[in-house]
Formats: C-alpha cells, sequence, structure tokens
C-alpha cells in the first residue's frame, strides 16, 4: 500500500481504547493515513492532545457541555463542534473515506447506519450496531457500495479466515471466549464478583463496559449475533468454545473437514490496522506470537448454567426482530447498574430476561423505530426491581 | 463443483496410504471425478480390485515382472502396461487433467517434471519431486499454464492459510512436527531404537519411509525444503515447531503480527480432496474437530542435538544447488539400511552426512543431470561403512 494519497481516516470514538489503538496505528504508517475528524465523550484533555499531534479537519465532543474548553484550547487547531447531530453531519462529507467506529454501546448504531447510507466505508468496533439493527445496516452494505470491515478481534479472524473462500463451504463458525476471570468459578461464589474483580480481564485492556460483558460472556452472546449478520450464517452454524489464552480469535469449520484459525497477541492494533489497510496487510512492530514460549492452549466447553448470558442471547437472536435490540438495552442498563454498586453480577442477566419479558418482539421496524425500542427499553431496565 | 464433466485424476502409485486415499475421495464423489490411469509398483492384487472398481482407461505395473498378473485379471477391464516408461508415455495423453502422484521417494521426481512439462495439473504428494528438482520444477510452473496443488498436510495448510493473501505480507512460515515416537525420549536411549518403534507413529498412518523420516525428523527438514520451492519464501522465514497433537497442521505469519493456521483430524482424504477439488470445497464425511474434546494443544522447540537430520536438510538447502538431492539420496538410503536391520536408527544421519561430504554441489544442473547424481549418491550410500 504506497499510495500517494493518504486514506482519509474518521475516528469515532478516539479517546476510548479503540480509538486511542487506532491512533497508535495511524501514528505509525503516516504516509498511509490522515486523520479527518476525531470524536469524543467528556474526554477533552485526550481530545485536544490528539487533535494536537493529528491536525484532523475538526473534532466533535458529543457532551455539549464540555463543548468550551475544547474550542478554547483549539481555536488555531481544528474546527470544533459539539453534539450527536454533529457527528452525523461530518459523516456525510465527502471527504471522509473510512470511518473507524469505536462508539460504546447503542449510541453507536445511527452512525454506523449513517455513514453507510452515505457510502462510507466502515471499521466497526461498536458491535452494538449489528445487535441493534443488524438487518437494516446488513441491507445496506449488501445494496450499496460501502463496506463494513470488523475490528472485534473474533470477527475480524473470521473474516481473515474466509478469505479466498466460498461463503457456501462454511459448516460452522466457532467463536473463541476467554471465558473472562470468573469461568472456573463455582455458581455460588458468582453472586459475591465485586466490581474490581469483573474490571480486571486477565487477556485483553478494554473499556469497562465490553469487560463485565466479557465476564458475564454476554460480550460472546452479542458477538453470536453480530457474526451471523457479518457472515450471514444461520445462529445453528455459530458455536462458542471456551480458549481462556485468547490467542486463537476464532475458527472456520469447512464441509470437508479443514478448519482454519487466525491466531496472534491481544493487541487491538493488528484487526484495527487490517480494517483499515483490506486487502493488504502493512507491518506492524507489535511482539510476534511464540507458540513454543506460550507452551500449551486449551479449550473446554460454555456452562451455560453458570453464564446464561451467551443463551439469553441466541434465544433472542432466535426470536429475531427487535428482540436482540432489547437485549443490548437490557444489558446496558443492568451492566451500568452493576458498575454503580446498585445490582449484583449474577443480577445483570435477571434484569437482562426482564427486560426482554416486557418487550413483545417486533419483526419489521424502521432504524428509527428500533432506536426508539432500544432506548426506551434501556430506561425501563434501570427502574427494574430485582 | 457440479461440472457436468467429471474431472479425470490419474493416480501415481493408487495402492500407497495417498492412493488408497485419494481413491476413497473419489469413491465419494463419483459425480465429480473419475479415474483415468492407476499406477503401482508390485501390489497387483490390490491394483486388480482398484481397477474393477474404478474403470480406468488404463494401469501400469511399473515393476515389470508382475505385469503378466496384472495383464491376465484385467483382460476385459482396461489397459495393462508395465514400466516407468509407460508412466512417462500416459502423462502425455491429452486426456489427462490433473496427476495425483502418491509415489515414494525419488522415482516420484521425474513423473512430476513430465507432467508439467505436458501442462498437466498435479496433485503432489511426492515431496522428494522439489527436494531433488525445486527449482527445475517451479521453473515449470511459474513459466507454463499448469497448477501444482500440494497434497502433504503441512503444504496443504499453507496453502490454504494464503488464500487471498499477498506472499509478500509473508513474514514466517510455521510448520507443525508431531516430533514422532521419539521428540521426548533421552539422547542415549535413540540408538537403540528398532525398526517397530520406529514405525509406530503417534497420529498418522502412513508408509514406513514415510513414518521412518517422521521419527527422524528428517521429513520435516525435507518439508521445509519443499515450502522453500513452493511458496518461494527463504529458508530463514521457515521455522518448524513441535506440536506432538498433530492438530495444527501448519500457520502463516503476516508481518503485521496476524498468524493464520489450518487445523483437523489426521486424516490425509482432506489435503487430498482439496488438491482436486481447488478453489471449491465438497463435503467429506470425516470426524469433525472438537477442540473442546481434545481439550489441550501443545508446543515446543525442536531439539537440533537429539534430532539433527532437521538441521542437516535446512543445512543442505542453504548449499543449494545438487546438495538437497544428494542429501535426499543418501536419506533413502539410510531409512531402507535402518528397515532392514543394517544399521541403528541414530546412524541414519551419519550416512546423509557422509553421502554429502562425497558429492561437490554443483550449482547448475538440467533434469537428467539432478537425477543421475541422486541415483549414484543413493547407491554409494548404501555401501557407506558406519
Amino acid at each position: 500500500m504506497d499510495s500517494p494519497h493518504p486514506k482519509k481516516i474518521t475516528v469515532l470514538g478516539s479517546t476510548g481504547s479503540i480509538g486511542r489503538n487506532c491512533l497508535d496505528v495511524i501514528r505509525i504508517h503516516r504516509k498511509n493515513f490522515s486523520v479527518q475528524y476525531l470524536t469524543a465523550h467528556r474526554n477533552v484533555d485526550l481530545l485536544v492532545r490528539q487533535a494536537r499531534e493529528f491536525k484532523p479537519q475538526g473534532v466533535i465532543v458529543t457532551d455539549s457541555r464540555f463543548y468550551n474548553n475544547a474550542r478554547d484550547a483549539l481555536q488555531d487547531v481544528c474546527e470544533v463542534h459539539a453534539g450527536m447531530e454533529s457527528v452525523l453531519n461530518i459523516l456525510e462529507d465527502p471527504q471522509v473515506d473510512m470511518v473507524l467506529n469505536g462508539l460504546v454501546g447503542g449510541a453507536g448504531v445511527l452512525p454506523t447506519y449513517h455513514a453507510l447510507k452515505n457510502g462510507k466505508n466502515v471499521a466497526l468496533a461498536n458491535k452494538e450496531s449489528l445487535v441493534v439493527a443488524g438487518k437494516l445496516i446488513m441491507d445496506l452494505v449488501n445494496t450499496g457500495s460501502c463496506f463494513l470491515f470488523p475490528v472485534d478481534s473474533e470477527h475480524s479472524a473470521i473474516f481473515q479466515c474466509l478469505l479466498g473462500e466460498n461463503i457456501k463451504s462454511v459448516r460452522r463458525i466457532l467463536l473463541t471466549a476467554s471465558g473472562g476471570p470468573f469461568w472456573n468459578w463455582p455458581r455460588e461464589k458468582l453472586k459475591d464478583v465485586t466490581v474490581e474483580q469483573a474490571l480486571n480481564h486477565p487477556n485483553w485492556d478494554m473499556g469497562e463496559k465490553i469487560t463485565v460483558d466479557s465476564a458475564t460472556l454476554m460480550n460472546k452472546g452479542l458477538e453470536v449475533i453480530e457474526a451471523h449478520w457479518l457472515y450471514g450464517t444461520s445462529v445453528n452454524q455459530i458455536e462458542v468454545i471456551i480458549h481462556p489464552q485468547s490467542i486463537i480469535h476464532s475458527l472456520v469449520e469447512f464441509h470437508d473437514g479443514s478448519v482454519k484459525a487466525q491466531l496472534g497477541i491481544p493487541d487491538m492494533r493488528i484487526p484495527i490496522q487490517y480494517a483499515l489497510t483490506y486487502p493488504d496487510r502493512l507491518p506492524l512492530h507489535t511482539d510476534y506470537l511464540s507458540l513454543d514460549k506460550i507452551g500449551c492452549l486449551t479449550f473446554d466447553t460454555p456452562d451455560f448454567s453458570r453464564f446464561p448470558g451467551l443463551k439469553i442471547a441466541v434465544d433472542a437472536l432466535h426470536g429475531g426482530g427487535t428482540h436482540p435490540a432489547v437485549l443490548n438495552a437490557g444489558n446496558e442498563a443492568a451492566v451500568q447498574r452493576f458498575l454503580q454498586g446498585n445490582i449484583r453480577f449474577t443480577e445483570i442477566t435477571t434484569v437482562i430476561e426482564k427486560t426482554l419479558a416486557a418487550y413483545p418482539i417486533q419483526q419489521e421496524y424502521r432504524i428509527e423505530e428500533v432506536l426508539a425500542i432500544h432506548e426506551e427499553a434501556r430506561q425501563y431496565a434501570f427502574k427494574i426491581q430485582v
């Protein structure tokens, strides 16, 4: 990829874990990429430092209360905008080549949809986009000229294993799950899990929300839904396997018994960079994998009785329509309540189940409808008594 | 692959392990394949049964002493020919679509060369073809319209991992080795290895020659040379890693730190079928891989002091020219001498080293020259005192 014109990247959520890793990739490959826009919610200090380093055309502070701080600090550097509407506006800018969506939660859905609708390629780390509005988003991808590149390590692994293959030859997709910090804990101990314990992921350094999701295995449930939409495979073709070392990021099994896997050290820059450079690969000065030093890779079957989140998610996908959106809304609220000390770890799935029970499945929907249902269900889930 | 015209397959060495597996693949997919010619060395009983089942145009008995038996048994079934010249003749038949070369040892080199020279696609299980005449064979592949498909499980794995990738993005090729039955034996015990112990491979059911080669790790050395020629990677980019379970068949590491692997149960029908069906995959009713049942995959570094064969092979490749051909000749004779009880297990590499020392490297050569050197060195190696 020796293009004389650097690819212009817009980073949604540039101060989060995915956003910072993306900017590190751009920092390593200055000739290949430039930054068009950066968005952050409240972390203005870091956003300002990023803007001074990468000199984007503009930045957006989505929490408008922090707009003034950014405007004052960046008046000689770039445009400064405020609010979610501004995010949607810049996605219409014809100068934007590619959007990396590193937003957390349901807030990332509409930007994905809007970027694709405007013909932009999207590197997607916001898995909620596909959980909440998978059908609508894949309709855009399948009928438009835009591409959707997975950034989740699991889905990037599947994407890489499918290169040069026919999706019709796939028998199963095997999503690996670390199992989180509690995968071998007895059931009775799980109710006493503290916030600190849940935030201590054994392999990956991620944001708080996804770290808790990994501990409940709900993250893997959301990823099953994401894989279903990305690759068009039926939910019955997607299996989850526990792999505590997080070295094999996922596998694809073909009808002839051949299995392909993608492996690597846990470094999110690898899948982020691949989404930005596909079909090329650029050198990344990461630690390379040493299987002989690791010595052993282990595998186990997920235990649905101790970790019901995965089964609830699969059932929601079977339900179809707006059900996965309600699942995601219930989970977002429940995780926030757990982080606030308001409910126990094991009550996260209780909140989700009660949310799902409260909302009948609506099979057909437009984007505004499913987002409204998502928001309403989220508010409802905050008030559920457990 | 719903082609109305079955692909016509010629199987060289149809009564060996690879040949029998190939015919099993054809048996499963009668609509997709037909058999054009079968060749066997001496196992006329099985060759006759195969000819009666698959109704080829002709069979060839390469050991002419057994020709009459085959001719008498098959006179109403198909043509019967004798001798190696007949093998070369049928490779010129314009009806032949694809040749599976399952011959053992240096005898397989000229058929590979001749098939490619006549524009036939070759599915190659005879790794000696590339060890002895890699440069000449790859010159034919790179300048002709024919394809060379690897059948060795390791090289098929690499081939599958490279689908859709640019070879220039490859940092390392990682060939897995089971380590054979003795990989954790102490050095002093290795000199007492019996033929029976050496023929007892832990994972794969193969012919005698390759089973002994696996036990000495010379098989992996020959595979390093094969990979060098097939993929054009420098020898320094090819590493060997011990993986006793033989589930990961090999891996490719890219410059960005991403690693792809191909896995499967040890069933040679998988790589054989893929070589015949590429780029399609057909269902194969094999046992599917269950990583959760296997539980654990382990990795280790090869020990060159106990298994010098691998290092000798890599050094021969560094030497270049006719050196790998002499290596192969020395190994063929040494393995045969070990199987005959004539030398010890640890003396196999002694014979190889003495053979290499006796033949100066000739950098440029034609096919007849390198085959003559190979045969002369093989005869010489039979007479070396250890």
